[in-house]
């Protein structure tokens, strides 16, 4: 890793003397988010061949055995309509995600794991757990009881801000 | 916001009970960061008609006075070459950026923020700190140094996974 990757990495940084405690508890829970991300990413790469796109989809799936029609697969991720069409259509053509028929509907599918895809699946995502394991063991287990419920507190007020008091300007924004 | 957004907007959804507990945490660092990164872009959209790239650029030019040549630039965000120079080229016709020549290298210049541009920044970067200060605001000021303290350990071991032992392997993935 060049020192230029790591300068990216930290964006700690950018943070300036004069700014506020908040500002640099911000960046270095962006840097912790992005690392452990990055972990993933490349977890994903070199042990699956895969990406975290393919990963998040197959995860939705997994929890729902049963299928899912494309339009609530799409509302369930947070990548464009387009994109997900399109990494469908490749799990569908390496065999781990198939497209089955809606009873009672004969126009509509939904798409599902297969078996592949999902013996495929758990394997990612017993390596994924292991990765988020690693990346915390640097804490004591009460540590991580305190972090768990001091980000309650932050996550409280982060959607307050984002979805109050006014939520109808935001509702349209979002 | 609908009732989708919000199921995409809190990653904890996704977690099952048999899951340890640093993969709750990992969920909830991710939606705290995703919570408060969403605020930014939204503020930036309604307060500015602005954009997250846009408003990072700006802030390595902030910190370079001098200016800075594309290739630095470059190395200090994270987004592809192609788009900084759309973003640039856009910042440099809104009149916030300009290209200066570089002293002793006929051949070559750099970019810089234009004296609008420092003022424009200057007011973006206030409502940036204030929605960031919003963000925590749920927390004392113990609470937040007992934070920041417990990331300080996730960003160590986080950083350790990534780029050791062997770092060789990981540089070229990176």
């Amino acid at each position: 890793m060049t020192s230029t990757t790591l300068t990216n990495i930290d964006l700690e940084s950018r943070v300036h003397a004069a700014h506020p405690d908040q500002l640099r508890l911000w960046l270095r829970l962006l840097t912790c988010t992005q690392l452990i991300e990055k972990r993933v990413r490349l977890g994903l790469r070199l042990e699956f061949d895969t990406t975290l796109p393919r990963f998040d989809l197959m995860a939705q799936l997994e929890k729902s055995p049963s299928g899912l029609k494309m339009v609530d697969l799409s509302k369930r991720l947070m990548v464009s309509g387009g994109n997900i069409t399109a990494i469908t259509d490749q799990l569908v053509s390496e065999g781990w995600v198939q497209r089955v028929d809606v009873e009672g509907d004969r126009r509509s599918w939904k798409i599902q794991l297969t078996k592949a895809g999902k013996t495929y699946f758990n394997q990612m995502a017993k390596a994924h757990e292991i990765w988020i394991l690693e990346s915390f063991e640097g804490l004591s287990k009460k540590e991580i009881q305190t972090l768990h419920k001091l980000l309650a507190q932050v996550k409280h007020t982060a959607l307050q801000q984002l979805i109050g008091p006014d939520t109808s300007t935001l509702t349209e924004a979002l």
